[in-house]
């Protein structure tokens, strides 16, 4: 587009608006996760990288019926534009799915969201200024972790166990953070069954960290999406049940229901829930009344419980191939056992780099995704996270027995160049940009 | 929420938080809408508020089969996390709506979104630091101005008369705004039956306003929901068929199909693109798949032209119901008379101020919105936005007959009163913070 007399955008030839954006977009970069999407979506490829619930396992003619229903009841209004804060009914029916996890709460306190995912970034956003301090587990989400840099917010590590969090780890992190005058705004945690880690805070820690927050008033951000898909027994109440004033929950219908409807929700103190509505109507006006009166529909109508149970036989099958397949194959790595949720945190020797790995995993036909994706201070090389919630057991076994040959193929070239320095492997490739919809 | 022994919280009763937002949280208020929402639910009020297209006039039946085939053929994908950018199908048609308007684009640089409020979010948040100007036009889009602030933006209005925006005011405020040093990020535009003006830029002015902003390396962000429902001949060609490099498109299917499915979109230069999506991902990871896919079942076998045509007569109708309406009962205002769209800009005398006299307007069971909600600086208390999108012709009559009669009774009344000095009415009463789901 040129016009002539009329002066040139300044900017290079690749992006005439470069010197406009703000600067809070620098923090704007594709994750591993999302390179990965590409790679992994070759029919040939296990998939061990995504998170992507097995939807197949859902009453498929239940949802259709509600639909149906949804719209010969109640069209015009599911069609309609809705309040910024969701429907009632459907956070009522939300009231009874924390309650299992010992959540009582007001229906006026729920926010619904396109997912948990916008709540964490209206959240993110109501709270965070430039170099305001985000403390998350060590790992955390790697969705969460791209949200708070796009507020350029700096994500502050906290030490974890197979108990979770350590509270004494948390202490020394205020403390130090605090020394330097930094100002911490909130505690992200996903206290069950982690992504990536795999663990699940214990019932005696809870009230410790809730302690530990309370004292230096730091806000807790609980995200919990996977609470529920637990494999044997349920998972400790939720911190919100512990500190209703202290404790901004989040859930979602992604894990349980289908990521397909995006129907998330928050739960917050009223003040804040206040300032959260307003941001989820600035953002998108109102959450899809469509989407939300069908999740609605299934939940009074379908036998949710008994279907959330489906799905905890369907995962816990393929842990159990997972980890069964790890032991055969790969019995010299380490890696958490995971009691329920998407994943397992493989810890691999110190001279192996998981990313750089990823091109040889990926040419044997499987692929993970790289510890660092998880960390934001470039942590995570020697760990990798396998996702067991999509693949089946057969292709999981084949899978780990892939990587299998990738690792041991990496340390025997490792033994074969030992002594004659640091063996540089290549870089990553460029997956492209654009993540199929359809992963397997 | 008391524990012994363990300092409380600062902050006060109210929110035990309240010193932890981010400084942007500041900029979220409710808006006169917004309040309004609650008012103009009661069945009795004739709401000329709102901006709810008239959904029931669309072809229920079909919309119900599309979905019905999108489970059937594609269920496990309509159920799934998708791609952060959109599915390729729609973007696709979505080529084909913006080919109506002279937009030729690739598929690749367009953006599905949670509605195009949800754009106008994304694109805010990708370009604004606090302080940086955004031009908008006087008045303009009260849900653009709640963005902007949302992101501590400064919005500074242009003129605009009945062809819209005036190119000798966008010059004159540019070399002002330059003059002064702040750095002006984008215009924001509503080219096509104005929100809330209902004017529509002439064609003459589209390069005359294209040229101003590439001579001065502004950005344009043109808003383009309601272009297709014109009544008599088509709107001129979009800002974007006429500079692809220097407009950022919106467009959403909320007005031409339905808003409950939050299907909008972006077009974007292919750099800002890239950014864009990433900047998707990040707040909500990928829009509803299931959404877009009845969206795109729905366009790819219902007549969705004639359906807009359909939509055109029943807007047309209304409009011009509130038109003669207006000019019985309320001949000594003035007003625009639009040739599309769903609004009408009504101006009052100077001794009017249509925020105080909306109590009174909502007693005499009418609603309207204030023009104040419509400008950044605090002008538009002698204007109001009536919507005729609605409501029947007949509630329309009803309602401007009602307006009337407060209009009469307010000026009965300062007649009486004159000379003894301004009469101060009341402010406006709080009418609650929570916006139903269905508004009349």
């Amino acid at each position: 587009m040129s016009t002539d007399g009329v002066p040139q955008r300044t900017g290079d030839n690749l992006d005439p608006w470069y010197a406009n954006y703000a600067e809070r977009a620098s923090g704007l970069s594709a994750s591993e996760v999302r390179a990965l999407f590409a790679v992994a979506s070759r029919p040939e490829v296990v998939s061990l990288a995504g998170g992507m619930p097995f939807v197949s396992a859902l009453p498929q003619e239940l949802i259709q019926d509600a639909m149906q229903r949804v719209m010969v009841e109640n069209g015009p209004t599911a069609l309609q534009y809705g309040g910024g804060q969701g429907i009632p009914e459907l956070r009522a029916q939300i009231l009874e799915v924390m309650a299992l996890e010992g959540i009582k709460a007001s229906v006026d306190d729920i926010v619904t969201t396109t997912g948990s995912q916008q709540a964490l970034d209206l959240v993110t956003k109501l709270f965070i200024d430039p170099g305001d301090v985000i403390l998350a587990e060590a790992p955390s989400y790697v969705g969460a972790i791209g949200v708070f840099r796009s507020y350029q917010a700096n994500v502050v590590h906290v030490a974890m166990d197979d108990d979770g969090l350590i509270p004494d780890a948390l202490r020394a992190t205020i403390a130090r953070l605090r020394g330097e005058g930094r100002r911490i705004k909130f505690l992200y945690t996903i206290p069950n069954f982690h992504n990536p880690a795999g663990v699940t805070l214990s019932a005696e820690r809870r009230p410790e960290i809730i302690e530990i927050c309370r004292e230096n008033e730091i806000l807790i951000l609980e995200d919990n999406p996977y609470g529920l898909l637990h494999f044997d027994e349920p998972v400790p109440n939720a911190l919100r049940s512990l500190d209703p004033e202290g404790v901004i929950y989040l859930g979602s219908f992604s894990k349980t229901l289908a990521p397909g409807f995006r129907v998330g929700w928050a739960l917050a103190p009223h003040a804040i829930r206040e300032k959260l509505i307003l941001a989820a109507e600035s953002a998108i006006l109102s959450p899809s009344s469509f989407s939300q009166m069908v999740v609605s529909e299934y939940l009074a109508t379908a036998d949710w419980r008994a279907q959330i149970d489906r799905f905890r036989g369907v995962y816990r099958e393929r842990k159990d191939a997972m980890i069964e397949a790890l032991s055969e194959h790969l019995p010299q790595l380490s890696w958490t056992n995971p009691n329920g949720g998407f994943y397992v945190w493989v810890t691999l020797p110190d001279m192996l780099d998981s990313k750089q790995m990823l091109p040889r995993a990926v040419r044997e036909l499987v692929a993970y995704t790289p510890g660092t994706a998880f960390f934001a201070d470039g942590r995570g090389r020697h760990a990798m996270r396998l996702s067991f919630c999509y693949p089946t057991p057969e292709a999981i076994r084949t899978g780990v027995r892939r990587l299998a040959t990738v690792v041991n193929g990496e340390l025997d070239l490792l033994d074969t160049f030992a002594g004659t320095g640091r063996l540089q492997l290549p870089a990553a490739p460029d997956y492209g940009s654009t993540p199929p919809s359809d992963l397997r």
